[in-house]
C-alpha cells in the first residue's frame, strides 16, 4: 500500500471531460492497491485569466490580494475533481493549500514552501480517502493564503512526496523529457532518464517541463520523479539520483529560453555601492537574475549586463527609471530579442572539450554571442533570436539528441 | 470612530464598475472617520453558475466538495475590492470566511455560525485597515469549508455586527422593506422603520429582501439593521426593537412566496410511528417544512400535506419513492402551482378581526384557500397560483399598504 503523489497540471484538467480522464487514471492506480494524494493545478488558462481581471481592476494591484484571487483557480478543480471521484464510488476528499498544512514565506505571488503539516493528509489516507490537494498555495505564518509562482504545482507535488517519503509522478501535456525542446528541433530524442543536476540546469535554463525548485526539492529529499503524458500511456522520463554505472554521455541535452530580457546599464559610476545598490534594488523585487556581466572600469565607469526573465519586465522598467533619476550618468538599454541556448549534462565535468567544440560550431556559422556563462554541468550562450532556430539545429545534430 | 458593518450582495458587486462604485461608498464612510467591515456576496450569479458547473459533472454532488467550489466566489470578489480600495489608496485587506474567524457547524451546504472569532478583523481595525469579509462563507470545527445556505451573507454581516457590539447596514437591489412586493403590487408602500418580530416573520414567509436567520440574530443581540439600495441615495428601512409609542397598524405587510411546493401524502396508515418517520426523513436531509395538515383517520388511514421551498424538490422526491416502497398503501401527489399569501403585522395581536376579515375578502372574491396557518403576528393562506396577484391587489387596497 504504497503511497504515491501524482500531480496533474493545468492543460490536463482544462474541461470536464479531461478531469474524467485524470479521474480513470487516478482510480486505476487505487485499484492496484496504492493511496493516492492528486496534486492539480488550476484548469487550463484560469490563472492567466484571473491576472487579467485582477489587471482590469487596477495595473499593479496588490500581491497579497492577488494571491487570494488567483489561488481560487486551484480551488475550483480540486473540488471538482472530488467529486468526480466521489460520484464514480471512490471516497474522496479535496484540500486547498492551508487546509494540506503547506506554510509558506516570503513575497506574495512568489513564496517558498517552509515546511507541510501532513497529519491531515495522512488521516484521510489511513481512511482509505483519495487526497486531492490545489497545487501552487499555501499559507504563511500571518494566515494569508500565498501563492508560490510559476510552476507552483510542481513545487507542491515534490515537497509532498518529500514529506511522505514516496515518490512523485508529474503528468503533463509533453510526454517526457527531451534532449532539446521538439517544438524547436523535431528530431529531437527523448531521455529515460536524466539526473537530477542536470534536470535542474535544464528547468532553470529554460525547459518548461518541470519547475527548477521542485527538482531541487526531489534532489535534496531523494524523490524519485517521473514525468509523463497526462493523457496517454507512452513511457516517460524518470528524473533520479546520479547513478556511476550509467553510460557517460557527454551532452544530454540543449534547452533554449526565449523570454529572455538583456538589460545593459552603460556609465555606471565605478564604486562597489553603486554596483551592489542595483542588485540589492532587483533582489529586494525578487527578480531572478541570470546572467551577470560587467565591462572593466574606464575613465572611472562601467557598464553592466544582466539577464533576467520578460515576466519580470515591469518591475525591472521601474527599477531601471529609479536609478536613472538617482544616478544621472546612467543609461539603460532593454533588450527583448534574446534567446539563451545552453548545452547541459553532467558528463561535461570530464569533457572540457564541450565548450571549444560549441565556440568553434557558432563561429563556423557566424552566430555571434552575447555572454557566456558556465556551471559546473551546463554552458550557456545569449545569442540574438534569429540564430536561434539555427544554432539549436546545429548543436543538435552535433551532439547527437 | 464607530464600527459600521457593511453588508453589499450579489447584484451590488455583479461587476468591476459597480464595484467601484460601491467602494465610492465605502470610501465616503471611511472618510467621515469610521472603521469599516465590508461583507461581500459573489458577483452577480456567480454561485449558481458554479453550482451549475457542478451539476454538469454530477447529479448530486458531494456537499462538501460543492462548499468548496462555491466559496471561491465570495473569495474572488473581496480579493477585488480590496485591490480597488488599495489602488485608491485606502489601506484594506480581504478575508475569507475562515480568516475572519466564521466558526459553523450542521451540514454542508446549509451550516450555521456557532461563533466568530474577532481578533483578527480587530487587528486590522485597530491598524486602520478597511476589512472586506467574503460574506456566506465559514469553516466548521473538522477544518472544512462551509456555506451558510440562500442569503448567507446577511447572515454573516448581522452576526459580525453583533460580535463587534454594532449595527449593521446591508445594501441591496431594492431600497427597502416595502408593505407588499412592488414587482406584484406596483402601488406598495415603503416602509420607514419595521420590528425584528415583523421583518422576521416577512423574511421567513418569502419577502426576498433579508435572510430570517439575519433578522433573528439581529434581534437576539439587538443590532440595529438598515436595509437601503446600494447605489441610489434614498432613504431605506430601519429593522429595530418594537416601540411601545409607535401607532399601531394592524397590518404592516403582505409577503407572496411562488416557489411553494405542496406535497399530499395520501393513505397513510394511521400509526404514530409512521407520521413521525415521514418527518424525520425530511428533517434528516434539513428540508424546512412549511405548513403542514393532516385529515381525521379514516378506516385506519389519513391524508397528510405539507408545503416546503420547491428548492427541496429532488430531494423530497427521493425520499417520497422511498417511503412509497415501504409504505405500499400511500400515493403521493406533487403540486407546484401553489403561492402562499401571509398577511404580517405586530398589531395584529390586537386585532383578532384581521383573519375574520381576510376570510370574507377571499370568499368574495371567489379565492378559494387549501391551507390556513397562523402565527403570533401572521396569517398565511396557500393558493392557487392563478389567484395570487388578485388576492395581493385586493389585500393591499383593504390593508392601505
Amino acid at each position: 500500500m504504497a503511497v504515491i503523489v501524482q500531480k496533474y497540471g493545468g492543460s490536463s484538467v482544462e474541461t470536464i471531460e479531461k478531469m474524467r480522464k485524470i479521474a480513470e487514471r487516478v482510480i486505476l492506480e487505487k485499484k492496484r492497491g496504492h493511496s493516492l494524494v492528486v496534486v492539480v493545478s488550476a484548469m487550463g488558462k484560469t490563472t492567466n485569466q484571473l491576472i487579467q481581471i485582477a489587471r482590469s481592476v487596477t495595473e499593479n494591484p496588490n500581491k497579497r490580494e492577488l494571491d487570494m484571487l488567483v489561488s481560487t483557480g486551484e480551488q475550483v478543480s480540486i473540488s471538482l475533481l472530488a467529486m468526480i471521484l466521489q460520484s464514480a464510488g471512490y471516497d474522496s476528499v479535496s484540500l486547498t493549500g492551508f487546509q494540506a498544512g503547506i506554510q509558506t514565506e516570503g513575497i506574495h505571488t512568489k513564496n517558498r514552501i517552509i515546511d507541510i503539516d501532513v497529519k491531515r493528509i495522512q488521516k484521510y489516507l489511513n481512511q482509505g480517502k483519495i487526497v486531492i490537494v490545489a497545487g501552487f498555495q499555501g499559507i504563511n505564518t500571518a494566515g494569508d493564503i500565498t501563492t508560490l509562482g510559476r510552476g507552483g504545482s510542481d513545487t507542491t507535488a515534490v515537497a509532498l512526496a518529500a514529506k511522505l517519503q514516496t515518490r512523485c509522478e508529474i503528468y503533463t501535456d509533453v510526454d517526457g523529457i527531451y534532449a532539446v525542446d521538439p517544438r524547436i528541433y523535431a528530431g529531437a530524442k527523448k531521455l529515460d532518464a536524466v539526473f537530477y543536476e542536470e534536470m535542474m540546469e535544464m528547468a532553470s535554463l529554460g525547459a518548461k517541463v518541470m519547475e527548477p525548485r521542485a527538482v531541487e526539492i526531489g534532489q535534496k529529499y531523494k524523490v524519485p520523479i517521473y514525468v509523463a503524458a497526462s493523457h496517454k500511456t507512452t513511457r516517460g522520463t524518470y528524473i533520479k539520483e546520479r547513478d556511476e554505472t550509467m553510460e557517460q554521455k557527454g551532452v544530454t541535452g540543449i534547452t533554449v529560453s526565449d523570454h529572455v530580457a538583456m538589460i545593459t546599464v552603460n556609465h555606471v559610476p565605478y564604486m562597489v555601492q553603486n554596483i551592489a545598490l542595483i542588485f540589492e534594488r532587483l533582489g529586494r523585487q525578487d527578480v531572478n537574475l541570470d546572467m551577470i556581466s560587467q565591462t572593466p572600469p574606464t575613465a572611472g565607469f562601467v557598464n553592466l549586463s544582466f539577464t533576467a526573465s520578460q515576466e519580470d519586465e515591469l518591475v525591472i522598467d521601474q527599477i531601471m527609471a529609479d536609478l536613472e533619476k538617482e544616478m544621472p550618468t546612467i543609461q539603460v538599454v532593454k533588450d527583448l530579442e534574446i534567446s539563451k541556448i545552453s548545452v547541459v549534462g553532467i558528463g561535461m565535468r570530464n569533457l572540457s572539450g564541450v565548450a571549444a567544440r560549441v565556440f568553434k560550431l557558432f563561429a563556423n556559422h557566424q552566430i555571434e554571442f552575447k555572454q557566456v556563462t558556465t556551471s559546473e554541468i551546463s554552458i550557456s550562450y545569449t545569442i540574438s533570436i534569429q540564430d536561434q532556430e539555427k544554432a539549436v539545429r546545429i548543436l543538435a545534430e552535433a551532439f547527437d539528441l
